[in-house]
């Protein structure tokens, strides 16, 4: 039968008692961690959010607390009273160890069951479980951190954004679907039965609506929803912050978020990020990181290699320069003596990226293999050692094809083969770069014309707008992406206000202006009443805590999250509903 | 053909110039909001969030500048450089009055055409045009400074609820469907077809659950969802700020949100809150003002003169008190002269809260009239007004029958009273109260059993646990309503924390074990692992804004929000969507 508090107030959180404290009469509140009995005294390891602490219940000290201390167990939730001493046998590992409680009273507000998980640090159990005791499982204290590190990241991003002048408006939830982009989640409508709202994927029409309305700055940090098959660190709804700015162009928007993330690092880890952050086109990222994601914590750079092997006997390489593709190589240190049946599993890997095959050449201290020995000659091997700059013990690896193809697989490639050298091991460092100058455009072979790469607002750069019917794919656009660690951490660009410009945008990739109104009417209704220039950009919210609470995996840094299936183990939603529900929304069950 | 900003950069904003930037050569942005060719030169009032600056061109400051400004109108979107000089003829209404602009340069960023609303303050336009055309809506000033409360109120609950240890944690808006309380928004799940989400009314279980999980502390500005038909004041999206304390009574919750309340009120509208706030239990709020949201602003209290009337030969009184029920009155100062066919109306008036008739009794500096003259003796006269301590010009208001009906229209008859004598009129006090001691039950008269009046896991008062078996409506709950001039603010609780106390509940109000666990299962399994004593508050985040800004409509306080139908004029959401969007849900419409 569990005690109510009848009065009783908690002077202090557990975690915070020192020495400073000692002679002091103290209550403190929380959960049994564990309980000892040892040589006539009870001993109870209190636990809130801040931290454990240490209760000594014993017969001289007070009976009665004695006797009733001896009936909790782990995880009861009770109250302890009583005068903070000097620890005879201090525990150095928790903060709160040089000293005790000589427990005076207690009161037991309820009971527990033995829970079904382990609440410790680091636990080590299946994720079903974890998420269907997740009250449980959020009692660790390493979730209990992750999420105070969510709070505190929170805070500090909305003091930095109202210092700025931005204001936080919040956009509708109940939005409108629309056939582009990924899939809405539907909510169907009672008062017109037949239609229904969508969740909104962003914010982006409300935010722009918003700088046609004079707002000037805005953000949010805001629920948004993706419908799609779940890969790793993906949620069916997740958080962006999300910012427009009026007025302002590309380097705007760069300077302030860079200021933005000095804070955020700073705050959040005590760590100095250096600005300006480095920026590199989208061009340069394809072709020496293999990725508009580059990873720049490590070298393992790609090399074009073509001039050097283009007079090579050797059919695959021809094929592919001829063909306007190239021949390209990564050099991996230290692994020279890879043996066979791993570089075996490499050639696989880069199947999966569209390569055909994977040429190496193993540098090693007595001498040079290759898989493609028979077709090089002393000097051809020469000359590509001598490109890449190798020494004895590095790895070459090599694909021809078309570049997209060349590229997709050698980029991979090279973030593999720095997990698999454990390159990065011991590596705290926080490496940004801002991706600029990405594609407008990118053509879509299936339906044989451009489409837009962001969307079809986004702004493209000044000196290219006169090749936008001329040559589309060589059209850049005034869109960036801030990469941290070979991950994207948000994204955007400067927004088209023009009208004439927009109307070419929309002629590129075929869309009619009828088609335009349909899918976007009333923000091109709004482009009628002097929209001002504006951009912005939106971070992964989760993504950016999941860097913050140094954690690989998404469902950490999420409170109630989903599993893969879109289902959550500890409500079990989805659920069935009653048929009344259906009737009233004028749909029914297939 | 907009113009790009190509370098060009803002110096101030517009609102803000005064006296001492004379001088200065400064550089502004925004909108035209009107336009005069006076005596050879051009007159432009350029419009931020800020407030409106005047710039003058002409011939003779800048030649092109002149000519170029003559082709702006209204709502053009235009850069203007220039120095600030001061203004001849000054325009006292506006800060920026004594100075004005000698404008040097101009860019159009992009033309308008003539908006269908004025952007102006206190426009009189159809909801619908304003609607519809919200991105020009939200350009007019006063719904511009309403959005801004909106975030700085926002920020000044996060600051404050940060300070006193409290975690905003996000709770999942993809839920699980309950079948109690309002009708849930559903959103058919594609990986489950058949099953369904639901958008949470409130975060509420959620919320419990981050007790159990030992957060100690929760807060969230969040969005919650109800698909209810609209009354005025509601939409189908609305923001809550939601709380939940451990190891707190009652009195800690409220003291907390005292200070809360005085420090929103201090920083939003520099009015001090005196603490306490006026603590009234439910029944005196009945008794006395006939509502649980009692306006105490002004008098007009609800007198009981059954003991006065009870001998009095008319029929109403008699059979009234007789059936247990009541004769009560309000007593409306300078309404005696009340003309005959306005007392009609408010005999129509008080039939729609249940009551059968009114008596009204005039007390005229030239006697006394009354509605039953012929029942009543001189000396009942007598007593009645003594009863009331009338005074010449008094109405008296009388309503007999059961309390309910006497309390709930005699309550609504009195803040209509003061509505139509203008009592209130120019009183700009902001006047809280705590109603407490609610009822924990109440019965279901069509299902024949007590329900809860709050939700079940809200704890029965101490002192009257005793009761709650065998005379279940005499039980008050831990529960309070914070009430601001006649409107409810917000609310909470302290939960049941004792499982042995829960399930009395659950028995008491008619669910079963089984049925308990069928809809409340992981709460109560959450239990089960050491619950501590816990307890908490929401807020209506838009109706708080709405006393902040002072506007008595809901959609003011909401950048895009719903009409009565739940229907967006301005994106036409909700709509129709593909067949195989519905096809991959496994639903159809019937």
């Amino acid at each position: 039968m569990g005690e109510s508090l009848n009065g009783l107030k908690r002077t202090n959180m557990c975690g915070e008692l020192r020495e400073s404290n000692i002679g002091e009469k103290i209550t403190v509140m929380g959960w049994v961690q564990r309980k000892r009995n040892l040589g006539g005294l009870i001993f109870v390891d209190l636990r809130d959010r801040t931290g454990i602490l240490q209760i000594v219940f014993g017969e001289k000290i007070n009976k009665e607390a004695f006797e009733k201390s001896d009936n909790v167990k782990s995880e009861y939730c009770i109250a302890a009273t009583g005068t903070i001493v000097k620890r005879e046998s201090p525990n150095t590992e928790i903060p709160t160890g040089m000293v005790e409680v000589k427990g005076e009273y207690i009161k037991i507000f309820s009971e527990s069951q033995t829970p079904p998980i382990y609440i410790k640090e680091n636990l080590d159990a299946a994720e079903n479980i974890r998420l269907k005791y997740r009250y449980l499982d959020l009692r660790r204290p390493d979730m209990q951190r992750i999420l105070m590190t969510r709070h505190k990241t929170a805070k500090v991003v909305r003091d930095f954004l109202d210092e700025e002048g931005f204001l936080e408006i919040e956009t509708p939830m109940l939005g409108k679907s629309t056939p582009e982009g990924a899939r809405d989640y539907l909510v169907p409508s009672r008062n017109y039965n037949g239609k229904f709202y969508a969740l909104p994927q962003s914010p982006q029409l409300f935010k722009q609506l918003l700088m046609v309305s004079g707002y000037d700055r805005y953000f949010q940090i805001v629920k948004c929803f993706r419908d799609e098959d779940l890969r790793a660190n993906r949620q069916p709804e997740f958080t962006q912050i999300d910012m427009e700015l009026s007025f302002v162009e590309q380097d705007d928007v760069i300077n302030l978020n860079e200021r933005f993330i000095q804070r955020v690092f700073k705050k959040i880890l005590n760590v100095d990020v250096k600005l300006p952050i480095e920026r590199m086109p989208y061009k340069i990222a394809m072709e020496k990181y293999g990725s508009d994601k580059p990873d720049l914590r490590f070298g393992m750079e790609i090399n074009d290699i073509s001039e050097v092997v283009k007079n090579i006997d050797f059919k695959v390489f021809q094929s592919a320069i001829e063909a306007g593709g190239s021949v390209r190589a990564i050099k991996v240190p230290n692994s020279a003596k890879m043996g066979r049946k791993q570089i075996d599993k490499l050639v696989e890997f880069v199947k999966d990226y569209g390569a055909k095959g994977l040429v190496w050449i193993a540098y090693k201290e007595d001498g040079i293999k290759s898989s493609i020995s028979k077709f090089l000659t002393e000097e051809d091997t020469k000359n590509i050692l001598n490109k890449l700059e190798a020494v004895p013990g590095d790895l070459i690896l090599v694909v021809a094809d078309k570049n997209k193809v060349v590229f997709e697989s050698l980029g991979a490639l090279r973030v593999h083969m720095a997990k698999e050298t454990g390159i990065l091991d011991g590596n705290d460092e926080f490496r940004f770069v801002w991706v600029t100058e990405f594609p407008l455009l990118s053509y879509n072979e299936d339906e044989q014309r451009y489409q837009a790469e962001h969307h079809p607002f986004t702004a493209p750069m000044d000196e290219d707008i006169q090749y936008l019917e001329s040559d589309p794919g060589r059209v850049r656009a005034k869109a960036y992406d801030i990469v941290l660690n070979g991950e994207e951490l948000g994204g955007g660009s400067i927004r088209i206000h023009d009208t004439k410009l927009q109307e070419r945008m929309f002629k590129v990739i075929g869309i009619s202006q009828e088609n335009a109104w349909e899918k976007f009417g009333y923000l091109l209704e709004a482009f009628k009443f002097g929209p001002p220039p504006h951009g912005g950009l939106a971070y992964g919210f989760d993504r950016m805590v999941m860097f913050l609470a140094k954690t690989d995996n998404i469902k950490d840094v999420i409170a109630f999250p989903k599993n893969q299936n879109a289902f959550c183990p500890l409500t079990e939603a989805p659920n069935v509903v009653d048929e009344s529900q259906l009737k009233e929304l004028g749909i029914s069950i297939k």
